[in-house]
């Protein structure tokens, strides 16, 4: 492993449930395009409120792929 | 939107069960006296432990509302 | 309470479901240990991915406890 | 000046035109409430984007006033 | 305890004498209009100087009460 | 909104002129190859000097834009 | 000196009266378990406020100490 | 370029009409005793306020120059 | 100069013998997809451990190019 | 007030006895070759231990002076 | 390796020679005492200067274990 | 020791070979100057690009020297 080289992207995820599922949204969809998809680091966690209420979370990561 | 004026105010919620449990009850505390909240940001999450498990979560917010 | 000194001590727990699992699977550990855990503070949320969703979150704490 | 005491409040103002605008538009909204407004201090500067343009400037300040 | 809200507020204290003093000058001023102060947070501390020495300590705190 | 996903891109733009003119020249830049732009967040604002003068400022932007 | 290898530990101590007693508290508890403490660093300095006065500082430390 | 050796000094320009001017002063300044400034970095942008406007911005940068 | 803009990326690169060697690696591998890279800048230092001994150093990158 | 030009110093003050005392020792000794001192930031607080005791409290201070 | 937990412990070693052999050093030392280190981080880079040349590199890690 | 005033200045050296060479190119031109250097910290590590290889390493260091 000593020799791989990562790239790194900011993705931000949303969910109206939890934070959880906001960071799984997010891997979900940048899996579709990029593979070797290895780790995730949280950078902020926000939301949008209505009425009230939270409307839905916004969750920012930082995520790392292996460079082939 | 671009000429609205918003003020952020620090509030801490808790809860026994889950971080967005005492996210949603420090908006829903905000709430019954400011009105037009439109965003947070989650700054810190605490914790306080009792028997050696959770007694609480305990997450500190940024809250963003409308000045009319 | 007063004269109390505490010390802090990091950690960092992980589970496939939830940050709050991780937190608590740590929390748990540390108090097999340690006595006297007072409270905790999330300092860092990352995780691992395979085949493109969370495999595991990985949440490190500082957690302090009374030295007596 | 030495027994003073400052209250500070966060406030985001923004404007389509520039930073200072910006700047500009929020103290003016704080001072219609708040007097003795004594010095601000920028903490973020961030915008929306429509069409490929900057739609507005939203920049968050700390402002300081004095408590009487 | 678990089901309390806090809110925050930022205040600057300042004295001619000392860091303590500073703080409790803030904290003595911020109770006369706010009740059920929890505790305090140093986030800053700076002080102005005339003819080569300190005129005043000016310290800044994040103060927490409890919502009712 | 809720579901939606951004990606986000650190871009720096540079102007002789003006802060908000190098911010202007990045997301036009940016706009270019990326579509449905959001916001951006002010993340370094530098410059280089000639003959003791700012030659120019240059600004690093983070920018987010919906991922289809 | 140049072949020294230190631990660092994290420890809050507490004082009714100063950031001072509460730094000498913290290090004096610190070092009746552990030998050869050569520094300090102050990462945190809150406090309880109790009636409307504070009822105590309470002050975090790095502590350093040589590993024999 | 590879074998320089850089000096970093901080100042603190301002203004009453423009961030811009506030760093084109200081920098102008500076230059006055200190030759061969290459880049500056803005560290932090305040300002006063007089009868609800803004008096003048504030803005300290950290200068970089050629050690000969 | 003054007109350019440059995109930021992150990298990770890693080296069992040298800090160094981790970031010539990581620069070696961006080179290949991406032309004009003009500097980096490091913004955190890992490595993992084996038997005791450092395996090899992970080294984060933020690397910069022109957009043409 | 508005078209001044401040240059920071870092200083480092010492004192056996208190925070304060470390501040007032740096502050006299910049102004003995400084002029025009006007405020300070305190940005480290650290200190030396010896047998088991605060040897020494160290504090780092950011000084500002007018430039004529 | 979902359920595991690891414990960090700050240490800082030197070297008059490199980074890199600061690193180690203080890794091998810990490992003296402490079973299953797996990563580290670098936290501060400092050092001690002597006739105007560095003596010592002296490098503070965060280094983790797997508690059993 | 306890009453020495330390003077702390911003230095970046540069070395197309490594960072230890960049930190004492730094140093030792600072020597050249100021007597007395007791210390340094890294505070950034960045480097230029030629060609896609490393052209050279630029490290930034507050360097600490005793006040007469």
């Amino acid at each position: 492993m000593s020799n791989h080289v990562y790239k790194v992207v900011d993705i931000v995820g949303s969910s109206p449930t939890s934070i959880e599922e906001a960071i799984e949204t997010a891997i979900e969809k940048a899996g579709a395009s990029l593979h070797n998809l290895q780790w995730f680091e949280v950078t902020e966690t926000r939301g949008h409120i209505q009425d009230g209420k939270v409307a839905y979370y916004q969750v920012s990561l930082k995520v790392g792929f292996t460079l082939k």
